[in-house]
């Protein structure tokens, strides 16, 4: 069997255009036009580049960008006036910190002082509880992004084998969420598992959100498994060089499984999408208006 | 194999007086007395054993209780007003309102107005996302229960393959964060699970909760399997009589099981028991104490 590979990149791609197809509606029915504001405190070169690529998915998208560079030696309490402050500013709707933070800086603190309707990560205790009891919520975006995948391979998930190898906040835990709503049967692994191959052998959905380099093997996947790999692991390449890789051995994965995202190129593209997404989905809630439709 | 009986009643009285002694210590070492408002709306007969079997445990740990009835007209502005004044009342650390309320109260939106670190039921989303990120939290009791009964039977529940059948906002969903925070490798089994049989069969700690009288069957359990039984429910019994019976069928069950809860006698009494473990853990927090050793 070679599997079939799963376009991150065109899908988001698709999604965002369907975004901003949405968002152009919003402002003409609604005169909303979603506003998005990313704080990024001190000069971290990877955190810049991912700054301005949300920025301008944003404005692609036809919504509104408020970027906020605060020097790095910032204090905690100027941080948390200036998220007051966009908490409280009606073109805002969704508020991204982007993180690590500088060590002077509590970060889960300052994650809580935002207004849980403008979270659009989805880290705030208040959307964890509320996607935990199945109210509207904004979602964490990588597995929000995972679950589209899925469900872009599949009419429907309900009554499958989900197997989640991971248990972090930001995703395994709120995937494992998402999935139970999606009616499957969900199974959440992860380092004290015994026999963890034959855990995800049992998995016609299998996510991988470890960390850890080409750890799961082509025999852990069942012949025809969709295979989402979260995993971004940069590990030393050809010629003295570094290469990316996930937490799935994408070569083994391809003789076996059904279906398999690439790293990069999969999970990746989607987790930005569904930032932009959450940005409309709070600016539509914030109006009242249900959830709309991508 | 005949298995072990669970005896929860005995392991219910056991807590209830560690949680006196630790309630005895909190007073004279702090001057702390841990108070339960109990808010009852309506005459329900069950309703009414019920309150007062929770009240009868506050006074038996040497914890106040605060019993308020209300009318089965009353509005539901005057019960959030009631719950807006427990909140505010410093003798008062825990709350619970009794369920089923009268069809002109929303109750979601009762729930919801109670102080999140009063709330000892659990159920409010804030509790719910705290649990989902491993913060210190008010956890549903009749899970909590079910997690203190597993834990007497093994030392350590990590890595244990854990199975919980029913996926409710008020058992299934925070049993299995809790199953996850002792690292077990959860699976969540729901009405859409294919080969349901099959999955249990796979648990060390099997958990049911669906509310189907008898539904899991002998083989159903693993050999030697702890089997956990949160159903109640009422069927005909002899001679024109009811009787209740768990979601497991008890009698196969201990052929095959190497533990197992009886019905009733076995989560049920855990239930108060936490109720009570929940008012001294809301007293300890909001005095800044550590949890309390009980």
């Amino acid at each position: 069997m070679t599997a079939k590979i799963i376009d991150g990149k065109a899908i988001a791609q698709e999604l965002r255009g369907n975004i901003a197809k949405a968002a152009a509606e919003l402002a003409k029915d609604h005169g909303i036009v979603p506003g998005l504001a990313v704080v990024l405190v001190g000069a971290d070169p990877a955190s810049e580049v991912y700054v301005r690529s949300k920025s301008k998915a944003v404005t692609d998208a036809g919504m509104k960008s408020f970027d906020h560079k605060l020097p790095a030696d910032t204090s905690q309490d100027d941080l948390l006036a200036l998220i007051k402050q966009l908490n409280e500013d009606k073109n805002v709707h969704g508020i991204l910190v982007q993180l690590p933070l500088p060590s002077q800086i509590d970060s889960t603190l300052v994650l809580n002082s935002i207004d849980p309707n403008k979270d659009v990560d989805g880290f705030h205790p208040v959307n964890a509880g509320r996607l935990a009891t199945g109210q509207r919520a904004l979602v964490p975006c990588t597995p929000f992004g995972c679950v589209i995948l899925a469900k872009k391979m599949h009419s429907s998930l309900s009554g499958m084998n989900a197997v989640v190898i991971g248990r972090s906040n930001i995703v395994g835990k709120p995937l494992a969420q998402l999935l139970l709503a999606e009616n499957c049967t969900v199974t959440v692994a992860h380092s004290k598992t015994k026999d963890l191959p034959g855990v995800c052998r049992e998995a016609d959905l299998l996510f991988a959100a470890v960390g850890r380099p080409e750890m799961v093997k082509g025999d852990w996947i069942k012949p025809g498994a969709t295979v989402i790999d979260v995993g971004i692991n940069r590990v030393p390449g050809e010629a003295g060089k570094t290469k990316l890789v996930g937490d799935v051995d994408y070569k083994e994965a391809l003789a076996v499984a059904g279906a398999v995202t690439p790293v990069p190129g999969g999970v990746g593209p989607m987790t930005i999408a569904c930032v932009i997404l959450n940005t409309l989905r709070a600016a539509c809630a914030s109006a009242g208006l249900p959830e709309p439709k991508v």
